[in-house]
């Protein structure tokens, strides 16, 4: 539905603002949904990539009832911000090549079935029908961000879904897969990061992320390929002995769950149909710091180290992988005396998850902003979100540089922060005038007009951290209103660590699937099928 | 565990009868699981195919202690006989290329996600598991049966798991991937059958069948991306109106339950995201016969024709397709003037649930045998399921031909049968003697040898049909001891439906993931996740 002509005092002020901010050459009475005819400026093709097929860059204007905010990703901050903005202030578009919602805590357990893949994931699309007013997702990898224009270069649109609005008369002119920029008032991105392999040569070319869900059906395949031959080889031989070693590089809370998952579907599966396999199966948990899960308290992280250390995995602590081969990697650990020792290690899946870095649309970003010259770990940001040099450009979640941890906890509360921003944004039209204009006083900066319009900051409310060890033992640290009220590891701690992650998963949907699969568990062994 | 050495009168009599029967080289006192060394004739390596890399066929020597009973297959013929045959007084060897048996009745809910593909299906070597004995998976497809020296030509064996057998020790000379022999003393043929093209031009190259999960895959990615293309064309564009094509080709239960499906789907799902889409979706049912489901009773198919006809499908009826090209197909309908009218149907996503047609393992096993030189919808077997030309060779399901329909409940019941007929011959020592190696009195035959035993001849009890017709609604025939205890059609006969399923599934896992798909499905939409 459009509301070129909508009454209402809000509406009417904003669509003054976004007709002078944007400069846009389409009469004042033609209705913004109109895709204006590949109207294009030669700065426009200039700084378009990701689109040499197209020597013109389709622009796509959004709707004009409301302010349009534009919000980039579809990760914890982006769905979180999703949810809890006010659809019926703003209308809403989502740019994000990947169409569902990912539950990361849960991740190492699906490589090998304790949980299913589909069970973690949710469709943008089920949380855009759940909003009324106008919400629009682009399935697309946005490419570059242009705050000149106040718009995001989309590489290739793959397919867009128009929620409760009128679907047919907003997509005619944009071909599959064609790139475009769209615009926003707006821009909220929360883009997240891409795994980091530090530079260390072999990485990329044999190592398996875990980051996303084909990074889990890629484990299971070549965990599951390297079972059948090492089944067929003779007990002894080395080959066997290399194809039946895991290792996992990265010691925090990714890397120990993954490794306690996989130990349990060896002992707890495998051994029931092939036991002389599953007892040869080493893993090695390799970690460069010399203890694993170090944002916990020491109490519990010793805990960690001893259940891991009593349990048949192999721990390397002080070890940094420094190359990574087809067969095998090479590792130096540090030993007590100061001086270093090589070690070789074969292995058959290598599985890796130490940190993240920022992805290229937002470094291509830290260039064009000269306030973000020095950054490197993600936008830098104010305490009002902002990401510095913009004034309607706000970052949140991974791809935000602000001292916090890269946690879902930060990206969550973020979300939750700046969608209440939004909601004050909207009853303040002097304020959104200024911010999208500029002020009368030009000197007035983004951060000072928050100031002065008393935005409360962004705080940080730390609840907690668990982490699942394997063998149905958990650690978990439980903070509330800045009081620790659980802090325990073992079996209990188990039912705590699912009870927990069952209350933050986003959708309902996820949660009946979560729980079925864990039911399931408790009567059957894992489904662990090759190829599935 | 071998039980060379095994002090029972059976195993002892049997052993005699091995030895003598298939002439092996080992010394007595060897154990007859240790494989032997590669060894060749002249006609082993001539005849061996699918192995040209490897100029000796290894020969599988199976276990010593009782009779080896070798299974092709793990469908409805070859898990049911494996439920069902006693492996306390068989050795019993499964080969199939695909390690999960698949609860074919349930497929046509999985390409839109109203069941999940690995809710249906169950690893062979859970069935396994759950036998007391020695039984063994080989994850390898088996394309030749050589009745002449009673072996059967792996082509390529990609794993090996032995239940409660030594496994370390049985393996040890065998590679992944290699070629071998494995030999039986009875052979249950139970591969089912392939999908038919009759012929018709462009439908393995256009067409997707749904037989396997792997189609259900492709299936679903193919309508997954047909709709994204199509949502960003303009209504009325009409390769936006080919992609919304869905034709199915074959009113059996197979394409009926699939065309209702995907019409559940599009009402049911679709429609809440993408409205203007899923009205422009037209799904076409195609038969060459005069009206579907024409197993059932003429009350019961003529009911499921008008809900069919008053649903939004189109019903092709007397239409038989001649052609397909990448983007239509040409059909010709029988009018009622006794003319033909050629028709062109553009398509986005072509579904061929059509015929079956023997597979290349047992069509080169009638040119073998002069009884099966007539055969050409399945090995001709007599009343005791026997195949014609053989003495212990025995064939179940779709790949035997014995005048009945090619269904679930045929292979079950023959498959039990087999079982019963395999516990009769385990206590008649003289009987499977004068079986393996020929009667004293060379003119009995292999049939004359079972009514002279008093074997009863295999007996099909009908025990009635299903077929789901979408928007939940199911005709059935219920048939009980000959009789007909449920004919209907309808809503309530959808819960029938439901509740004769679960009861038919195979594995108490299964049955668990399907209720709770089924559950999922009255309070979410259905998983239909692109590549997923």
């Amino acid at each position: 539905m459009l509301h070129t002509n909508s009454p209402t005092l809000r509406a009417a002020s904003y669509r003054a603002i976004r007709l002078a901010s944007t400069a846009t050459k389409a009469s004042s009475s033609n209705s913004g949904s109109a895709p204006a005819t590949a109207s294009v400026t030669g700065d426009v093709s200039a700084s378009a990539t990701g689109s040499s097929s197209f020597r013109t860059t389709k622009i796509i204007e959004p709707l004009d009832s409301k302010p349009n905010i534009v919000i980039l990703g579809s990760g914890w901050g982006a769905i979180s911000f999703l949810k809890a903005i006010d659809t019926k202030k703003y209308n809403v578009s989502i740019v994000s090549p990947r169409n569902y919602f990912l539950f990361t805590p849960l991740l190492p357990s699906t490589p090998v079935g304790t949980v299913e893949e589909k069970s973690i994931i949710e469709p943008v699309v089920n949380f855009a029908l759940k909003k009324k007013g106008n919400v629009s997702y682009y399935e697309s990898e946005a490419t570059e961000i242009n705050p000149e224009r106040n718009t995001v270069t989309l590489k290739s649109i793959s397919s867009i879904a128009h929620l409760n609005t009128d679907e047919a008369a907003s997509n005619s002119n944009i071909k599959h897969n064609q790139a475009a920029e769209l615009k926003y008032d707006y821009l909220v991105s929360a883009v997240g990061a891409e795994p980091n392999t530090f530079g260390i040569p072999g990485v990329e070319k044999y190592g398996n992320f875990l980051k996303e869900i084909p990074d889990s059906l890629k484990v299971r395949e070549r965990f599951a390929a390297n079972l059948e031959m090492a089944n067929l080889l003779p007990k002894g031989d080395p080959e066997r002995k290399r194809l039946l070693s895991i290792v996992v590089v990265g010691g925090g809370p990714t890397g120990v769950e993954t490794a306690g998952e996989l130990q349990d579907y060896v002992h707890q599966d495998l051994q029931k149909f092939l036991p002389a396999l599953a007892q040869e199966v080493q893993i090695h948990l390799v970690e460069a710091l010399p203890s694993v899960l170090n944002m916990f308290e020491k109490k519990l992280s010793s805990y960690a180290q001893s259940v891991l250390e009593d349990s048949s995995m192999k721990l390397w602590l002080k070890t940094a992988v420094s190359k990574v081969e087809a067969d095998h990697l090479v590792a130096s650990t540090k030993l007590e005396d100061g001086t270093t020792k090589e070690t070789t290690i074969p292995y058959g899946t290598l599985i890796w998850a130490t940190g993240n870095k920022v992805r290229p649309v937002i470094s291509s970003l830290f260039k064009k902003l000269p306030e973000q010259k020095d950054a490197r770990r993600g936008l830098i940001v104010n305490e009002f979100l902002q990401v510095n040099g913009t004034r309607n450009v706000f970052a949140i979640g991974d791809n935000a540089f602000s001292g916090l941890p890269p946690t879902a906890q930060v990206a969550h509360q973020q979300a939750d922060y700046l969608a209440q921003s939004f909601d004050r944004i909207a009853h303040l039209p002097e304020f959104q005038t200024e911010l999208l204009e500029g002020s009368a006083d030009s000197t007035t900066t983004a951060t000072e007009l928050f100031k002065k319009n008393s935005f409360r900051p962004f705080k940080y409310h730390h609840q907690g951290a668990l982490a699942y060890l394997g063998a149905e033992k958990a650690i978990a640290n439980i903070v509330l209103g800045g009081k620790s009220i659980y802090t325990g590891g073992g079996a209990f701690t188990f039912y705590i660590w699912r009870v927990t992650y069952l209350a933050m998963i986003l959708s309902a949907r996820s949660r009946f699937k979560v729980i079925t699969d864990w039911l399931k568990l408790s009567f059957f062994k894992r489904d662990f099928f090759k190829g599935l």
